[in-house]
């Protein structure tokens, strides 16, 4: 080469980042470099090969092949080496009392099927009947009315209904409800099972090569979103969690480090009766009961809301 | 929160290494710990929102959909951040002499068609026809034969075959052949030309929130493949390079970074008449003659071959 190559990497760096520091969003371009930067320097640092590139380049698109409407296999990469719950501990701290926000996984459908309060969501799901209730609260203890709660979840045999065959049995154990004028909530549903990383494509190559358990704790997803009607001053952060199943297994070594402080909950076991709506259950069944807090929207250089 | 956030984020990071650090490959094992370092000082510096988050995600899935065979939108973005040129610079420094490599881009096939040396690989690609020819040559400057050159590049109109209509058109301008007894090839096309990068996904998301030329200027990919006769002691290193059009527009502005020293070469405007295979020209065409020059492989802890 005519010139020395520490000198060309340099030389490279900076004509990069010059062509890049002409973006017009400040934000944007402050993230633009700041990424740009580092992939350079873990490049400089680690030399991968051509061969090595290859191989990043074919991983990303054996990612974009199961990438669709349902399933997002770069979110279940960024999960699975914490970059998720790096942007959550990062970006979203939260005050004493109010439910912690954990990473929203790729199986996340934005429009879930609406239902009542109080219905049955699980539609094809198999496993054991769990009703879920509680109440959507502000960090002051008051309800909030009208936020829209979207809940999805596995089933016994821990797969999602975007695993399973939407087309012959539609969507199920997923569904969106409503608070009530009291913030309450409550829905049947069938209880979650811990379930293995799907292994069928990019994440299941970057897992394999590795000794690291794969596997997820029982849970269900849950995301809120803040009722409409509400002033800037009064206006609630969403907030997207789970509810972890307390006895589940993998609690403690979650492959996508998900389970945080305060989600983990009982899933309590019931004999057959009378269940808190008053439906008759034949069989055992298990209750969750759980209050989500939320906070108001951070005003810009508040750490707290 | 429960912990104090620099700590929980310290906390998180050593957890995700230390998940990763029991990798049984040794150069795997580096190579993702300081991936996954960098990605996470990314984040701890950066601050990504949630919605920040949600917009990368969402910026993959956009790179996804249009991911397959012929295109991978993954190689396009790693060119347009310089991060292909910088893996080149960091790990293939070449000795004098030599002929530079550079990006691959996105439109490579692993399996062109296989043409006769001097054929015609223009197929349905429209304008200026285009004669190459030139050897391959080790850096001591012996002839290599039975060397496989694969070409592909754009037609008048800057459009690959790939983009083009692949089901009613075939491969066009996009090849394999051999060289001969001695290192020569040759072969017929038409001219390339300089074109935008393809904005329609990922890719024009990003390039369409800065102020940067998109363009690359005029070109002919080339990857060669050392011939499979050799001894370990005499084993070329593949190549894969561009040869650009002198004159052509963005020469200094490639949006890829891709314009390394020695690839830039005439493209000579010919009268008509007879071509040098001895084809009769009746209009005006062009000709380049270029050699590549292969290097060894590479033995461990030497900087050249």
């Amino acid at each position: 080469m005519d010139q020395d190559p520490t000198q060309a990497q340099e030389t490279l760096l900076a004509e990069v980042l010059d062509r890049f520091a002409t973006t017009p969003d400040p934000r944007l371009r402050q993230l633009l470099l700041a990424l740009i930067r580092h992939l350079h320097e873990f490049v400089r640092e680690s030399r991968p090969t051509w061969q090595e590139w290859e191989a990043a380049m074919a991983f990303c698109a054996r990612a974009a092949a199961v990438t669709g409407p349902g399933r997002n296999e770069f979110i279940a990469l960024s999960d699975a080496v914490g970059l998720t719950m790096q942007v959550l501990a990062s970006s979203q701290p939260k005050p004493p009392g109010a439910t912690i926000p954990t990473l929203i996984g790729p199986f996340h459908l934005a429009n879930a099927p609406w239902f009542p309060n109080g219905a049955d969501i699980a539609g094809a799901a198999q496993g054991e009947r769990l009703h879920v209730s509680g109440r959507v609260l502000d960090i002051a203890g008051e309800p909030v009315a009208g936020a829209i709660l979207s809940v999805w979840h596995s089933d016994e045999r821990g797969l999602y209904d975007v695993q399973d065959d939407p087309a012959a049995k539609g969507l199920w154990a997923r569904g969106r409800l409503r608070s009530t004028q009291d913030g309450g909530f409550a829905f049947w549903t069938v209880m979650p099972a811990a379930y293995p990383a799907p292994m069928d494509a990019a994440l299941g190559d970057l897992i394999g090569s590795t000794t690291r358990m794969h596997w997820r704790p029982a849970h269900l997803h849950v995301a809120i979103e803040a009722p409409e009607n509400q002033t800037a001053e009064t206006e609630l952060e969403g907030l997207t969690t789970h509810v972890f199943v307390r006895g589940s297994p993998y609690l403690d070594q979650d492959f996508a480090f998900g389970v945080r402080p305060g989600l983990v909950a009982d899933f309590t076991l019931q004999p057959p009766g009378i269940a808190p709506d008053g439906r008759v259950m034949a069989e055992p069944y298990r209750t969750l009961t759980f209050d989500f807090v939320l906070t108001r929207k951070r005003q810009a250089g508040s750490p707290f809301p």
